[in-house]
């Protein structure tokens, strides 16, 4: 059989070595008799789950003491409302400062307007959305209630690389970080940080689950009428056990977490994530036949959109692509094109064979 | 090795059938070379599992054309702030009445205080949550913008066995039934509904997904700060994919759902259910050692709450239940005693194994 490559944007692939774990111990987890699908949230099973998998996230992002780690629902179009319904209570009347730099960042921005005033720092509407705006472009707020950045724009393939420095013109208004799609990815400096929030299904385990790390300052502003089950103090206070929470996606989530580590954590991944990306960003600067558009320094490692210079191929590329195994190759449906999602699970042989497959392909249609 | 019975009230008991197919899948569904997890939601594969879910469950519950089923997260705590962020749109000032029966209607009604004036209908605080308030007691509002019930509460082990009939005072105002804990145990008439939403970890799959069914002229009715991602009408208008959906828990679902059909659907499950709670009451009510103390018409099919006469007994009895493979007996930690949960995955031979034990432990401790 094929070996299969899932370019996926998310949800995505998953390390074999999580799934054939989960597969093993579906029927019935360790000697309980239970599969984890079954056992009570509060039970010491789920509860050794659960302590588990938080303490693996946070040695891996090597979250300060004075953050709280959420397990959440909602995926990332629910924080969009959820944020400023957790920030704006101690200052309804103060500005959303948010950073347009790509789709994401676009609904979050449309969504914050629904819970408060909202300045566009800067946008990359004004360069195609192919680079961050410079920084001396940024008009940020004085007295901003918070900052909102998407620190990965999966479907624009453009990525900070740096972390985005706010704190002088707004006072020390807590920066929050959309990081959907590159989390765990690469190093973060947490404490530079307010809020990270991020859905599990792109570089974490399945979809519904919504992981937000959180400083313990930011508990307690919420807006009247944020609902309790979303309420990241009532959240914290319980220890994520407010609501029943997705217990399977965390169990996922947590064989991923053990995983990276035996990988040598999220420093030893982001030079695999290097890697992975130079090679198909190289060959993408050595060849008309495709085009990345996107300024070099702002590339994104995890989501690689690519254009072929004769669209009308694009549907060839794609059946072509699958019969060599190179699956979910297809761009989003707002930019079009192609884009190959490479998340820490995407091993460097599955670049390797889509560098070799884009290779050929170009070849045999020049 | 002993055979295991899981009386979880949630996430509980499913299908051995289910989690065999499961495991059996989970690296290669049906030779997609992806696990369920890893596939995109909008991939033609997702989408078949996503459509034949929808169709099933609205097979099984005959649901009628003019109601949605939306899959969404957060479960019955996040539906009891997102039902009246949805409801209350066209009629801010109207009445929310709240039939407060149990601790999860209890629950309800305190979060809806966030979203519109309360009016409590009847409550059981009144006899001690042992019954339903009889029909005349009901102080139901003439406006109101909708009737919210809990048709089975989960925790004081008490269900309505037949639809509430609010029409009449309330100018048909539509009613609202949180059924998490025993939708697809017995069969209802959809159409006597407005809203019927529930938390899937009881008696459909894993926690993590929340079901909705929405008459058609309801949609539209939200608050404006309703969050997009929460909307009833914007994820009916979007399949259920405005945000990424837990698609492995719909999967999950689906299977039950397709069992379910294989059991000969939600009547023949019914007929099941009533022998197994009527095995285990008949007991209770036969012997001094333990008691359930719900009004006999009021008394749930699916979760069992019982006392030992003598509470000093109770470590005792629950490590000798789990010593016979009969697990999580344990009662709600608000009201103390055991519950045994006995939804449609539970089979007789489980409440068989559970009296047979009950009566062993009684004969020795008497």
């Amino acid at each position: 059989m094929t070996t299969i490559y899932n370019f996926s944007a998310g949800p995505a692939v998953l390390p074999k070595e999580v799934l054939q774990q989960a597969a093993a111990e579906m029927l019935d987890w360790r000697g309980s008799g239970m599969s984890v699908m079954e056992m009570s949230h509060r039970g010491a099973e789920f509860m050794s789950i659960m302590d588990a998998a938080q303490q693996d996230l946070r040695d891996l992002l090597a979250v300060p003491a004075n953050y709280q780690i959420l397990f959440l629902q909602g995926g990332g179009l629910g924080e969009n409302a959820i944020v400023p319904m957790n920030l704006m209570g101690a200052s309804p009347d103060a500005t959303i400062d948010v950073l347009h730099t790509g789709s994401w960042s676009g609904k979050s921005l449309k969504e914050a307007q629904k819970y408060g005033k909202v300045n566009v720092v800067a946008s990359a509407a004004d360069n195609g959305f192919t680079a961050i705006p410079v920084r001396d472009s940024w008009r940020l707020s004085k007295d901003a209630a918070y900052v909102h950045v998407c620190t990965n724009e999966t479907i624009d393939g453009i990525e900070f690389h740096t972390t985005p420095d706010v704190s002088l013109e707004t006072n020390g208004a807590p920066l929050v970080a959309d990081m959907s799609s590159h989390i765990l990815s690469r190093e973060v400096d947490v404490s530079r940080y307010g809020v990270i929030f991020g859905g599990a299904q792109k570089n974490i385990g399945p979809a519904g689950l919504t992981i937000a790390i959180v400083r313990d300052d930011l508990l307690g502003r919420a807006l009247p009428y944020c609902p309790s089950a979303f309420d990241w103090k009532t959240i914290a206070d319980n220890g994520s056990m407010y609501n029943t929470p997705p217990t399977y996606a965390i169990y996922i989530a947590g064989l991923v977490f053990q995983w990276l580590k035996r990988q040598g954590g999220v420093a030893a991944m982001e030079q695999r994530n290097i890697a992975k990306a130079k090679l198909l960003y190289d060959y993408l600067d050595s060849t008309d036949f495709y085009a990345n558009r996107v300024v070099h320094d702002c590339r994104s490692r995890m989501n690689i959109p690519f254009y072929l210079r004769d669209e009308s191929l694009n549907a060839d590329f794609l059946s072509a692509a699958k019969e060599q195994g190179l699956l979910q190759l297809k761009g989003h449906k707002s930019v079009g094109g192609m884009r190959a999602s490479i998340y820490n699970a995407m091993p460097l042989e599955g670049v390797q064979a889509l560098v070799a497959f884009m290779q050929e392909f170009a070849h045999t249609h020049s």
